[in-house]
């Protein structure tokens, strides 16, 4: 590729790409609202907030690839959610319809299932089950890059993220975590791909439980290597086995279906 | 019920169940944007922008059922379906959340799944395809819906309409018109069914084509009894047969799947 | 047939079979440990207790075909259920291999699935979730009467059998009544059958709210024609539509559910 | 239509077809190999051996539909089945291909899945199990019309016809009896639907056992009205249920499993 | 935990499993019939008859966890069984009720489902087909955990185990083998995990040719990491390959399906 | 075994199997209708035009295994592919029926599913597709034989070859490669299985990107060990990712969808 873009560039999942996916294209447009660190020599800074359609259309031209970071991460008010999530990423494809339409990762979420049980394994052609206003606004967003497809044959791989941070955290995580490799592998997997489609795809590393069927994607190719087992023993310890009736025992969403319907801006997020 | 609300009532479904559903409530608030043409004895007026949190607030209030019609009926702009599909929907599940979670009837699409072909025959488990931001806004809705069931008990009838109009006026329409009295014979299954969930139903007539299999609600009793077929020659005749490679007798969202994005209001919305 | 036997013929479906059944069989052999009531001129009467192995291997010679609803038909302590329903039934069994393997009609029944919810539409393929020790045994029966059929033959039909009484008498039987005429119908279809097998059944009439799907049986042809539909209006007024939270609106097996493990028999069984 | 061919004008389907189908083409083309009996006025006779490809792309000139009911209709040699069965489908879709892919209805067989147990409810997408060569020539039939839909949009309906004669004549036509006026009323669906794509259905009437779920091809909208039950007793009687565990009982197939692999011609085939 | 219940503590299980997960618990208290053989510092033994409900109520109080491997291990008399595996089980339950729900494993076996061909590949959700009154008690045991769990929120891991020996003689058991390392990691996944539900577990070590799809309980994150196959050469030597009709090359149950219903206790049981 | 014919023994993987297999029996009987080479030792050449039944007859006599990788490769004319993979299957059927129904290898292909698209992920037991008339004669092998199992006893294993090839050639192959010693591990599975019955096996390699779930012949134990993902980098160079919409992107049958219908021979077939 000659130019990559990676919204959300200042934020975790950002950063951790931003180190392993210089290679993907001459140029990496790092693209975000917050402050972007430090800049690399091949990476192009654009500040950008989603929401303001006008910057979006020019932040998008020229590129031939986009990894979707972007947005709010966990549960907040609708009034954010709506502005970053929902019209943010009707401003992104807006711009990707009208730049040549460069495939897509768009990262969604495992909230969109969040109210499955941990004790059952599903495959992405379950019907959702979000967990929060956070989980409802990534439906609209796979909703939208599907009808993209099918109507202009712009593809996207829907990335249903687990937990992608530097290492689990909790017990939960086991199940869940996305190492930053096994994230920048799909990544390549997903522009090489020959023919992409449309996929949805459960991004979580090879951990040793598992809630979710990866075999409709079996033909992307991908397969993570990273596991989150070797954490266990730490994560048993502390923070301890969760209680076997609390949320994060019993749902795939973990605490976030607890969260209320947030009328004012958390104070601090849950993950 | 002592009262039940209709939105949309100025509309063609709103309308038509204004005159068939008088006797499930003491009161009927029915409430538009629009004007609202004679007020029955029983009915209590209402206007309202469904963007209005506020209005909305005030319109549930003393509501113990909810027939949701209003908002955006077709293909729009984004600034349109955003406003009275998403944050007017989400401005009704606030307040039903507020006032007491009345049961909630809410009209869905056929256009969540446009773009399957007429040759399938789906069950409400399958994944959407919707066919424009119409759909994707419908998506968005059922989504809300089901979050706002497991997390907080909120039950919803969530109804895919096929085309709810006095009679169908396509041969596309022989598979997916749903009469008014079916309509309503579907209302009165909902207000009265002893556990409601938060079922997706399919909501077409007892026609003779099928693309749609309605057991998951089954428990519901609800058996349509008008049947498009009896309008068949006439249709065939007159606007015809559609050619064997049309979106018309293709896709099951037919027309819609043609759409394009709009960014400037139709003038004539698609059926 | 030469001599069909009725056990449980003292108790509401066997009396109400031997008034609709008298033409399959030159003989009536009907059995019960309670008093028999009037005897027919073909009725043979056979006082029996199942759990008595003896008497059961005498009660089954000369018989061409079993209807059994002998034992215990509620929750109820594990002591009489192991008698009556697991060693009784197993006395059943080892009497037909003994004398001919005649066709068996098992009645099992709705509480093998009691913990399915009621908006659940389930074939007869789904694994099992009893409600209480009552339905337990009904496992016990379907597996005894499976593993006949695989290891020696012997063909059972299992019929999951819903509520069979004269008519409805809660909204919940709405759903799973059966009617005399509708069981009668399929013991015709399951002794006429040229190769019967060992379908399991569910024994419930034409009613409008369906929980169980048939099709795994449509080739024995049993069509029921009755509905409980008919005492709809009465029955939601008395004894009137349960609570949204109460396992009468819940749960497929009702009230069953929170039945409690009997240490001593309950005063008046739960229908 | 302007002309309609129908192939095996002289048997049986096709002499009944002749008189119920008249009115969907000016005119129709009437082919076989063996006397055509009398023509109709709107008729056209042509002679015509289905393993000569030369009179095969005569015969297809200038129709806009075809119904094939040419060929071997029951197991017989290798050598018999080869020349009608798979040389002489394979002349008429060429011939197809040549003159404006007319669409086709295609007889198929129950015999493809003649060894599933009656006992088994199977949809069209199940794998076949063909009962002999008769039946793996029309596994083959739907191959080749499944090719030409996907390589060249050639349309076909692919119907697996249970038993079509003017009235069920044994125990088991029962669940495969396909009344004449059943065939035409599908027929009459197949050349009017808009779209029609490559279906397989199952050519049943409405009778009471049920074998085959035909709800893929429910987006047809036929209904087959009539239904063999009106029969029974007089079958039951005469020719008698079939022994438990005969072909006749067991097999979807019935007699034919137990046909063997023909070296020579068989005197009576096996119906 | 505290204290972890090992039943059948004498039997080949029980007395690999003593060996293996001392360190699960403070003490194991270890108990049979028979004689327990040489008791380790932290065991504690208990000689119980399991169908004897007082001294099993004595049995399980106190524990935090119960491994039960008691009961009759293969075909027997309906007497045995009835005793050891269905009063014996209700027993175990019961004091499970009163003493705290402990958590679960029980030792359910693969003649639930010995009448599923060898080419077949199966989930534990599909419908058990017993080979014996062993295979019928295993059913009953299963339902009355399931039953436990939904009325009563009692935990139990199901294990359907399938040869548990040192290793595996047959050529059969180089598909079912389960090494006592890996009944013993599965045995610490069931005490670890947060959330345990009431999981079907197919107890097999990782062999290359697979009949159970284990899928539906990956949450647990048991990998078994033995495998048969370095047997192979060996048992393929002696005993041999079975003859391709036998049922120890047919069924899933191997020779028990061949076991008759006995009326006296086998000399040698069938493994 | 005593003596195991190769069919197609000249051709790719005659040659192959001819290398490898030579230990599964004391005689190799390799045939062909072209120049077989080299003949080693243990070979016993036997030229043999499969068209011809009476050769046939006499080319299985004595065999106690049969690999039919003879016939047809790919696309071709109808006469060409009818002599050799329609006519000469049949012969070859019937030899070995006469013959002590040797167990048969299978060679059948991935273009009898050449028509799902790569992105999908099919087992087995989804119908077949075909890409073109070979495709179509492969599924007529499939189903006659199924149809020799299920009428004769006949066992084969029907093996979906993907690419048998040294290495692979196109990026398509990274997907579909299979390598020879894959291949004859499989053969060596297939010749060894207690029971074999009459399975369908994707021929495929451990390669990364699947298209294909091999679960319903995991009781063969076969674990194929190669992967064509070394070649990939190699691959993506030359000759280079196909582009997004070609059907070496697009199709599981690659450039055989765009083959036409041959009426003459092709110069150069496709692989």
């Amino acid at each position: 590729m000659k130019r990559l873009l990676i919204t959300g560039a200042a934020g975790n999942m950002g950063m951790a790409m931003r180190q392993r996916l210089g290679h993907l294209a001459e140029i990496i447009r790092v693209s975000d609202i917050a402050p972007l660190g430090n800049i690399a020599v091949n990476e192009e800074p654009f500040t950008c907030d989603l929401a303001d359609a006008d910057t979006v259309m020019r932040l998008v031209e020229g590129c031939d690839g986009i990894l979707h970071f972007g947005g709010i991460p966990s549960e907040n008010t609708f009034a954010s959610i709506l502005n970053s999530n929902i019209r943010g990423l009707h401003n992104l494809y807006e711009a990707a319809r009208r730049h040549g339409k460069p495939r897509i990762l768009l990262a969604s979420s495992n909230h969109t299932v969040g109210f499955y049980r941990q004790d059952q394994f599903i495959s992405v052609d379950k019907p959702t089950k979000p967990d929060g206003l956070y989980g409802v606004s990534k439906c609209f967003g796979e909703g939208l890059a599907r009808m993209y497809f099918h109507k202009l044959g712009q593809e996207t791989a829907i990335v249903r993220v687990g937990a992608c941070w530097p290492k689990p955290t909790t017990v939960r995580m086991l199940s869940i975590w996305l190492s930053f490799d096994d994230m920048a592998s799909l990544a390549e997997r997903v522009f090489k791909a020959p023919h992409l489609g449309c996929p949805t795809i459960w991004g979580v590393s090879n951990n040793q439980p598992k809630w979710w069927d990866n075999s409709a994607s079996a033909y992307l190719g991908w397969i993570p290597r990273d596991s989150a087992e070797v954490y266990r023993a730490e994560l048993e310890r502390d923070p301890g086995i969760p209680a076997k009736d609390s949320s994060q025992a019993m749902w795939q969403g973990g605490g976030f279906v607890d969260d209320p319907i947030y009328t004012e801006p958390p104070r601090s997020p849950n993950r």
